[in-house]
């Protein structure tokens, strides 16, 4: 099996991050984004939108979208719930994450760490704060109340969510007003077979 | 089970239609988004994130997020395959809609439509086209390949993705150059318990 992707994307280290602390098998195959190696003809051809991560099976198949690929090995383990509704919630957070997390803290994080706060993209990144807050406080009032997003247990909803949140201050959100936040990070981090951006 | 939503919504409309081809009974309460009923208090004890749809089950549980709702609904049933890669397909296509068709799509339709294309939004407007018509070929691809997009039977990432796909050119965009996609809106409206925008 091989995995395209960049761990400084937190759509790929999500990816990553389950499959060490499943323990499961793969090549990982580094593409460059800003070299636009996701746009070449040969990746197209794997996946027509140009994102990563994108994986290729063992018999060729391709999945992409990150949290779909989570959901793919999560199933039939406990970072995925078997129960309807219970999964429903772990589903909840991931469209969550890529509708009103990710476009905002992952965007800001962009801008400020990978382009350097380019003076036409500052506008932007101020715009940026209020959502990136917003779907941090919505975290926080969770995690207030159960040890990870979904109730007692880490699933794949905390994977997902993990990874952009726990480098939310390179996009200029500032985490320690986020104090169960910052518990559940530190929970994640000390997981066995935790494996982090680098 | 009540169902909060606007028909008006694509992001509803996936969630009616799918209930309206099971032939789950639920109530649906209108809630008007422009005059921010999703922003009151009481919304917001639901849902966080005021957002719609919003289920609350019998037993009031609240479920959120539309497509994790189609989810759930749609387990154990024909609208989602048990096995496992092509139920990764299938959300595969969920999260597509969300990241990279909604965004473009219906927020271009609600510019045009619903607020009357105000000056300060015109070149975001023209801005999303791009975007909305790459989603739209990423469709046309694969529906020129299979009936429906996860193989030869319609599941929930048909459901969602023609949502807005059918309204697109509310949005501005041209689906006469999609003929695919103008075959597979014709199956879906033709469906036995269809339901649309009304």
């Amino acid at each position: 099996m091989i995995v395209y992707g960049d761990l400084q994307s937190g759509n790929c280290l999500k990816v990553k991050l389950l499959l060490s602390l499943l323990g499961v098998e793969h090549e990982w195959k580094h593409v460059n984004i800003l070299e636009k190696e996701t746009q070449s003809p040969e990746f197209l051809s794997l996946n027509p939108n140009g994102k990563i991560p994108t994986v290729v099976l063992d018999d060729g198949r391709v999945l992409c979208e990150s949290n779909a690929i989570l959901g793919y090995f999560a199933e039939d383990t406990h970072y995925l719930p078997s129960d309807s509704f219970q999964k429903a919630k772990v589903y909840e957070w991931l469209f969550f994450e890529q509708y009103s997390h990710e476009p905002y803290i992952a965007v800001a994080r962009f801008i400020q760490k990978y382009q350097g706060m380019p003076e036409h993209r500052v506008d932007e990144y101020h715009s940026l704060q209020s959502g990136g807050n917003k779907a941090l406080a919505i975290m926080e009032q969770q995690l207030a109340e159960t040890e990870f997003l979904v109730g007692s247990t880490i699933t794949i909803a905390d994977i997902s969510l993990y990874a952009y949140t726990h480098v939310a201050h390179e996009g200029g959100f500032e985490l320690t007003d986020y104090p169960n936040i910052q518990r559940w990070i530190d929970e994640i981090a000390s997981l066995d077979g935790y494996i982090g951006m680098s």
